[in-house]
């Protein structure tokens, strides 16, 4: 099968907005098997958008379009298929329904224009878009697939995974393909890129089929394993065995697998321990709270945190000494410390987790510059604190300071659970 | 001038890699007023890339392509564009010397490949690179323009900025060009695109020069102006009068202009009014304290908050009335309004923002569905407190409530400055 993806949008052409919808699209296809043959983008122009479809169903078998799906009269995805596949659009009642009470909800005037977004090509699928107004499309003609999708990233992302890739899989168990591609991720955190890749060095020199491509992220390393094989379950077994040997060589630095994020790890730890958490965030000012319940059902185990960004506030909230923090300043161990140990007496959790540093850009010496951290941690055995320098900006800062104080949480969780 | 950017290249075409070396070309492309119609990826295959090369010469003026150039089979940019050209390549010794010399200087052994790179179209200019093996390209016949250039980003950079960009201006200067393009952002908040887009029925029907097009992100709106001048001075002249009318408009749902963040324009009347803030929280999370210690110097006017994730840390940190909760619920207004008095005693501040809601996917009744969040404010002149329905998945969710918590902040303080 050859795909091709089409994304619209004149901030794309314009380099306003970089393309990442197209290489989340591209990765989802090669998860089945599908190979991308082009990519194409054009902006918000008839012409030049009705030339770029018309081009795309001459070449490929499936046609993924994605922007140009909304209520404005830039948004031309929708009616230039339409016109070059020469199928007339229907208005799906329900669709039209949902908008209007979605407006009254709101308690906004409902513009005639927002019913475009329900104008179906006939023999279309609508697919319902639960984080936005315009629906995707799901359209088999003869052996031409096309798929149009929003162009808001996690509408996109939420369409893909739900209603495209289960239709195309669908769709490809009865063709003649090739080969099936299976991906999985290993997420590897506390080693970076170039120690992961010289701990691996054997496994990388003879990898062919699973290929192993080792992809640098914010203070963490994915692994993407790739197999090729007739079916599933060959590939599957592939995927297993190179993953073994990867996990034989990092050990517990592999946290987790796919979309496994570090904050779901460290809260499995917590669930499988029946341990409550609690945070105290000077500089990172809210980022760990904020990834930590970024997963669901994590009011399970955490139960709440400070943000102490102002030194009165770290006081007054956490009981910290006003003594230390003039003696030693708000950026040391004995400040982290203390944090730590006044968040969990104030909140009555198990473990308490405190940040402080100098996110910058301003606020540096010599002494302590910016990106100096200090992250403590306490429990009912006591009070441990790990000194860091940062790199980056100001918001590198705070993800990397989050991100280490997660790591150093999750090492903790792990060697207590031994 | 019509311009096509190629990029070349599996991984990108896989989505393995993020494509921002075709946005950093258009963007600067766009400084100089060379609008982009077409963007096109390719892998590295032969026959797919001829195609893409034959295309876009047959509708371009200006065809930058990147990638490809290398000295391993799979790099075919530069024998492709030659052959669509039927131009013969030549090799340009003084580059054949310096690669013979480059290898001998690390020490390692030359593979006649490399000599590869130092071919050159007859008639095009070989561009030094300074990082890199592969020298980018430039070929001028008739009314084509082509430029090659390797794919590393920092080398097509420094090529795009030293050698490519003063030749196409000095090209430009002498032909019909058009204009210079110059682009502003106004960013609105508190109005959806459909409803932004009506009010500026009449601005947006009418516009020709400079051109506007809105843009939804999460709960807000990007209006992209971009006029096309003679000069500099013009183009800035036409935004401001298109901006102006705009604003007579939406008038302060407009809250800050290109890269302003809505949490910097609330930082802004904070710092203005001599307020210092705190925030509570419950279903965001902390990602409202995330937001606004993004700013750098927001430790001036924020003191830091409280993310009370279970009933039991909002009675004790903020000493909500546990009664209350237990009659009314923690999502409700009594309870958004008590955390935001709590807040505001506890910590001194003079603005307390509180936030309660369910931001899924569990926990949601008919009464109380996923999404109902209570959003109050207190100051000295009291509590106000407003119920809202986001919807979309946990992370919309949280992100739409701390958003509308901003905006809500906003609008205080600007009917407070009046």
């Amino acid at each position: 099968m050859k795909a091709e993806i089409l994304t619209v949008g004149t901030e794309l052409l314009m380099g306003q907005t970089v393309n990442t919808n197209a290489a989340e699209i591209a990765q989802m296809l090669a998860e089945v098997g599908v190979g991308v043959y082009y990519q194409t983008i054009v902006g918000d122009n008839p012409e030049r958008l009705e030339q770029a479809v018309q081009t795309a169903v001459s070449r490929a078998d499936l046609l993924v379009a994605c922007g140009g799906l909304g209520p404005t009269e830039d948004d031309l995805t929708r009616e230039t298929v339409a016109q070059v596949l020469e199928t007339p659009l229907k208005r799906d009642e329900g669709w039209a329904r949902r908008l209007v009470e979605l407006f009254e909800r709101r308690g906004r005037p409902f513009g005639k224009n927002n019913l475009r977004q329900a104008m179906v090509p006939e023999g279309g699928i609508l697919l319902e878009n639960p984080n936005g107004t315009a629906p995707g499309i799901y359209l088999e003609r003869g052996d031409l697939t096309v798929v149009l999708l929003p162009g808001p990233p996690h509408e996109m992302r939420a369409l893909m995974r739900e209603e495209v890739m289960p239709r195309l899989a669908l769709g490809l168990a009865g063709t003649q393909r090739s080969a099936v591609l299976v991906s999985k991720m290993l997420r590897v955190v506390g080693v970076g890129e170039s120690r992961a890749v010289e701990l691996l060095e054997p496994i990388l020199a003879s990898q062919s089929n699973p290929t192993i491509a080792p992809l640098a992220k914010l203070a963490e390393v994915h692994l993407r394993i790739t197999a090729s094989a007739p079916d599933g379950a060959e590939a599957e077994r592939l995927i297993a065995q190179a993953s073994e040997q990867i996990r034989a060589k990092l050990g517990d630095a592999v946290y987790g697998e796919d979309e496994t994020t570090l904050e779901q790890a460290v809260g499995e730890l917590l669930k499988q321990q029946k341990q409550t958490l609690t945070v105290a965030e000077s500089c990172t000012g809210g980022l760990l709270s904020h990834r930590l319940t970024n997963v669901p059902g994590s009011s399970g185990y955490y139960v709440g945190g400070v943000v102490a960004y102002s030194n009165a506030f770290k006081i007054a909230a956490l009981s910290v000494d006003d003594e230390v923090i003039e003696r030693e300043g708000a950026v040391s161990d004995t400040v982290a410390t203390g944090m730590a140990r006044g968040a969990r007496s104030a909140s009555g959790a198990d473990i308490a987790v405190a940040i402080t540093g100098i996110a910058g850009p301003g606020g540096g010496s010599a002494e302590k510059p910016v990106g100096l951290t200090f992250i403590a941690l306490a429990d009912d055995s006591g009070e441990v604190c790990r000194r860091y320098e940062f790199w980056g900006g100001r918001e590198q800062i705070k993800a990397r300071a989050a991100q280490s104080a997660l790591e150093l949480l999750r090492r903790h969780l792990l060697n207590r659970g031994e």
